[in-house]
């Protein structure tokens, strides 16, 4: 079977969001796995000199507008949330954790953050909300709030970023497939069209 | 008819000389005219606060790679130019003043000039090779260098960028139809899906 698919998101983006609903799916078709990696998009504008798109003039007006319309265009339910954007530290803290000990119950945690924040509207830039969606999931409260601040689990999730910046990783979502990076929920056709036929 | 397409692009952007090639055919699918506006991203990003990501770190390697990428996957000949980015000023005050002639004159040298820039390698931000682009494709050399250097015609572009700004242009390639914006090479699906099917 071939290598893992890598897919990159930070739990502050839109896009990133929508494309986790797709992602597993897609490479499911051919025949191929994902491993997921919560990203933190503040240590790449640190890298690149740029503010988030999200306040930037003139592209955040557009960007809002583009989120709805893509979110109709998929399918997938989605409203800006009251708190936007969002330190996605908590959450990528949290699902780093669950990752660690079983891929299937950090994507499980992931999907119920995001549905949390792009479509119930809570801040999961706050810990205790991320305690408490965690909870309502199945996990136990505890253990993922002694997850989140456990030195070993901070520590791996700002290797994962390191590492993903290294790889030229800057965006949510970033996929990369077979050393391969494409950025951006528009660039999913693509990631198939590589699964299917290859390099193109 | 429907009111024409409004299609702003860059001369210093890879996408938007990709964009170039497709959008007038696109839209007479749909019978709709397209007017083209020669844009400065120069002025976008001031407003918005960033430099090009031509010159961005992270971005731009990727940016490179995606360029030549889209380009075969869209069949469209390309190659980085050895002065990357440039200015845009010049090729747009000539494009602004043949298309206040004609339309179609106007658009024959944005082609002229694309390809002579991102086929063949030469720097369209001085002036001269853009008169002498010019000249090779039926222009009279005296009168583009005129157009170039009036004041009214350098007026009209100025006027023309900031009426731009002020409905929200900030990218290359960048399309209105029916006041609803589409940002992006990869947004033409979806410009081909509004032609057809109305808003979404």
């Amino acid at each position: 079977m071939a290598a893992p698919i890598e897919f990159y998101f930070d739990f502050s983006s839109p896009y990133g969001y929508m494309a986790s609903t797709r992602i597993d799916a897609l490479a499911a078709k051919y025949g191929r796995e994902v491993r997921w990696h919560p990203f933190l998009l503040g240590a790449a504008f640190k890298v690149m000199g740029v503010p988030s798109m999200a306040v930037q003039p003139l592209k955040s007006d557009y960007s809002r507008r583009d989120f709805e319309r893509s979110a109709r265009l998929y399918g997938i339910p989605y409203q800006l949330p009251k708190d936007f954007p969002i330190s996605a530290l908590a959450p990528a803290r949290a699902v780093t954790w669950a990752l660690r000990s079983d891929s299937a119950k950090g994507k499980a945690l992931t999907a119920a953050l995001y549905r949390s924040y792009f479509v119930d509207g809570i801040n999961i830039g706050d810990a205790a909300n991320v305690v408490s969606i965690a909870a309502k999931a199945g996990f136990d409260a505890a253990a993922v709030e002694a997850g989140m601040a456990d030195p070993v689990v901070k520590e791996a999730l700002k290797t994962d970023v390191e590492a993903a910046l290294a790889k030229g990783v800057f965006g949510s979502p970033f996929v990369i497939v077979d050393g391969e990076p494409f950025w951006g929920m528009d660039r999913l056709d693509q990631v198939e069209r590589w699964l299917k036929e290859g390099p193109f």
